[in-house]
């Protein structure tokens, strides 16, 4: 490695991405390309000699970021955020520099080290149970997975194993594939799509049970599904329950839930991958009830903490429960100060074995920034929200569809599925500012989300003059292509009239 | 974000890297700190204030370095490479200031087409079979994974949800619970641990056959083992055969693996994770023998491609056998362009849902150091490691155990495996060098593997000085305990004689 080149390369770039992110609102935020477009600009084979970097800046440049959405622009209001920072970005070269992996606590002590710290913090910060923190007497803990569907999965797994073994120990007769046979798990028809794929991939079916017309899941919605599935002699696992859904950020209700969870022994975690981010704020505090009896929980640092993807935390209320169910050693991995009881070896409390030192960019981050600085972005979005509910009920032509929460509003224009489809089509063809719809009952609606970094109040007009002069455009389209249309009837009948005292005329 | 102090940050943790990186030797490869060391040196809460990143840094450089084991020095010895370079660093830099997700072709077109494109430079790059390229006819195509864990979980459960799909259809009799209680897979006892723990997530035994005393696995044991499941009822869904195992670097005989096979309708996945940097070789050329029948594939682009961990690249022979068994959409993930015919949304290739723009850095490593300086780091670690097994058998107080393969040498002391754990004992106590041990048969040896960043010749003479030094120093103390307990025992005669006499004497 040449060090100066390496320099030279790193300065370069870092002033790539100033230029990008400082610029960033003078592109739009969706590209102009079809399929293949950037695809077929590049070669097709590895060049047999090396090229300067000079070379890969400029295709970066003028092949690729023509090429993507820009998930930073403050004109990105489709998904919940994937929050990025000066730490962050920084953390991540770091990382990379540095070039250690932690899968075991021997292999970096300190990568180890450092997460069980930074969860900690984190644990404290968003005012979680005690009993989550590595720090506390029994045997909890946190660890960074890398998406909040890991997370998922790792709970989904878990409890999927801890149900065998205990079911197997008070029904010995029947056989390990009876048992698993007769499994299953709940969440809310609400619920993320990588639950339902976490089913898929644990082969275990998950109910999805209808959400009330709040968009929330409650404890006797799941009583009800959990009696009838015992009676018919299934076994129930786990449910998981959501804090900011995906369509509308509903929040389920975590205490009736739990209530019926701990009757029935089913593992209850919580995907709180969004809405997470409001458990710091007092004013919040509403959001944490009953996270003292959930088994797991989940929340993406990277959509609210400015973490950059990817960066999932995940607390245990008994990690060993995952340890038990993981755990599948050879010789090579082993090492004198085994023992979770000391140390966790983190390799077991996920599903792959390798695994980024990601704890060094949260570090980084929560440090620049303060426990003051990450509570203040999260008021930030919820005021830029509060922001753009305001604009959207001063327009009598749109409808607020759920309440607004944290940074989403959900809205649509008056009218019927179709209206709402064709408005996001034309704003999605201009490519200012994106956003996607969701459905719930029959009725589809367009999500506007807070996102980007460094997002302003005027971006939030901008966005809000680009939906409703597009729905002033299209409403004007449609009253002409009514009137056109009433024209077309007018000239119809007036032929018909002249056809018909023609053929009168005729046949006389 | 505050663009200047960005600027300031950036430019010194490129410094930071830069003196890291090439003063690495200058520290033990394995640091001297006990459990929670490195926890007990940091505060307990996050800074309510922001701190400044110089604050940051030197903590990192005074705390957390010191507690790291440095994957990156020539001496760490232990486990496969993961291997980094000036190109793979920035592109983490550029992948997270650009900040982009790439689940699905709108999300970020160029993202999705980059890693297409970087794909099918990569399976060109290793000679593999043309239907592995999406550009081919057919279903077939790469994708980045993160981990060659992941890699693996992906292939078992793809199988796995093709195999009840397609038994269900021939013996619709059965329940799919029941089809599901009788599944099995295969892989040999010499495979990394992440495929038995693949077997644990999906619910489906996988037996570890006995590879031969020369640690590959053949056809013959393959089908000796189906023949008996399917006698009892089983149904036979995947072999994960391993080119380059952990323990050994043997290569399983994917020619008669992929016969049997495809004779009992089994899915072959070929878990190259290390020895797939040698397919790039015209003289490894013997290694590719029966790819062509394989139906997925995995190898790490941070063993030997020097980008760095993670990436994992893994290719299917027909993707759709993954995109249908995992596919469960929502509306909020559709778009106009959807459809793995045309493009793929990579999402459905993989476990979780959101993904880096992890082709970012593999198409600036590619770039920056061309096909030829590649393969020339492949040529090198080879050349590293022949230069070591020379040093082994030179010495003839040590012996061989597996043939060298790439850049793995097994070796170990002559003598039993106390002798072998006592020398490792020793070096790692000393953390000049860091090596693990393996175990096959009941036989305990050391693992040479050359790692690190631009590793020398001279670097293999230095780790070789330190186990034959320590070797010297061990059979010196155990001669000399050994003449002490001669001594010892001489006394002791000595006294038994005397007090012998004396009780003769006070006998008398």
């Amino acid at each position: 490695m040449d060090f100066d080149e390496f320099r030279e390369f790193g300065h370069a770039s870092i002033e790539f991405i100033i230029n990008y992110l400082s610029s960033i609102r003078d592109r739009n935020v969706l590209p102009s390309v079809v399929p293949y477009e950037v695809f077929n600009q590049l070669p097709k084979e590895i060049p047999e000699k090396p090229e300067h970097w000079r070379e890969v800046l400029k295709d970066l440049d003028q092949i690729i970021l023509p090429g993507l959405t820009h998930w930073q622009s403050p004109y990105f209001n489709a998904f919940y955020p994937s929050s990025s920072s000066a730490g962050s970005i920084i953390g991540e070269l770091l990382i990379a520099g540095i070039g250690v992996l932690g899968f075991s606590w021997i292999c970096s002590p300190a990568c180890t080290e450092l997460e069980v710290v930074v969860m900690d913090w984190l644990a404290k910060f968003l005012k979680l149970p005690e009993h989550f923190q590595h720090a506390s007497e029994g045997p909890g803990g946190g660890v960074i997975q890398g998406s909040a569907s890991e997370a998922v999965l790792v709970a989904v797994l878990a409890a999927r194993e801890q149900a065998v073994v205990s079911y197997k120990e008070s029904h010995p007769e029947l056989s390990e594939s009876e048992i698993r046979g007769r499994l299953v798990a709940y969440s809310s028809d609400q619920s993320n799509s990588c639950i339902e794929k976490a089913g898929v991939l644990a082969a275990m079916p998950i109910r999805l049970l209808a959400a009330g017309e709040d968009f929330v899941l409650r404890g006797e919605t799941l009583k009800a599904a959990i009696e009838e599935d015992v009676a018919a002699g299934r076994i129930p696992v786990i449910c998981i329950a959501t804090l900011g859904t995906t369509g509308t950020c509903a929040y389920d209700d975590i205490e009736s839930l739990s209530a019926v969870c701990e009757k029935h022994k089913v593992w209850l975690h919580v995907d709180a991958a969004y809405a997470g981010g409001g458990f710091a704020l007092e004013e919040y505090s509403e959001l944490r009830k009953g996270l003292d009896r959930v088994d797991s929980l989940n929340f993406n640092l990277h959509k609210f903490m400015l973490v950059n993807f990817d960066c999932s935390a995940m607390w245990l209320r008994d990690a060993n429960k995952v340890v038990d169910s993981f755990n599948v050693d050879r010789i090579y991995l082993k090492h004198k100060h085994e023992g979770q009881s000391q140390i966790p070896d983190f390799r077991h409390w996920q599903i792959p074995l390798g695994r980024r030192f990601r704890a060094l960019k949260v570090w980084i981050t929560f440090r620049t920034l303060g426990a003051e600085g990450l509570r203040n972005h999260v008021r930030k979005h919820i005021e830029l929200a509060k922001q753009f509910e305001d604009l959207v009920v001063k327009d009598s032509r749109f409808e607020i569809v759920a309440p607004r929460a944290l940074g989403l509003v959900c809205f649509r224009p008056k009218g019927d599925n179709e209206i709402t489809s064709q408005l996001l089509h034309r704003i999605m063809e201009r490519k200012k500012i994106y956003m996607v719809k969701a459905e719930h009952a029959g009725r589809q609606f367009l999500r506007f989300v807070v996102c980007g970094m460094d997002t302003k109040p005027e971006d939030i007009e901008f966005a809000w003059a680009e939906i409703e002069s597009q729905l002033t455009g299209l409403l004007e389209e449609q009253a002409l292509a009514s009137r056109k249309a009433g024209n077309v009837a007018d000239l119809t009948q007036h032929f018909q009239i002249h056809l018909t005292t023609d053929n009168v005329e005729k046949s006389q």
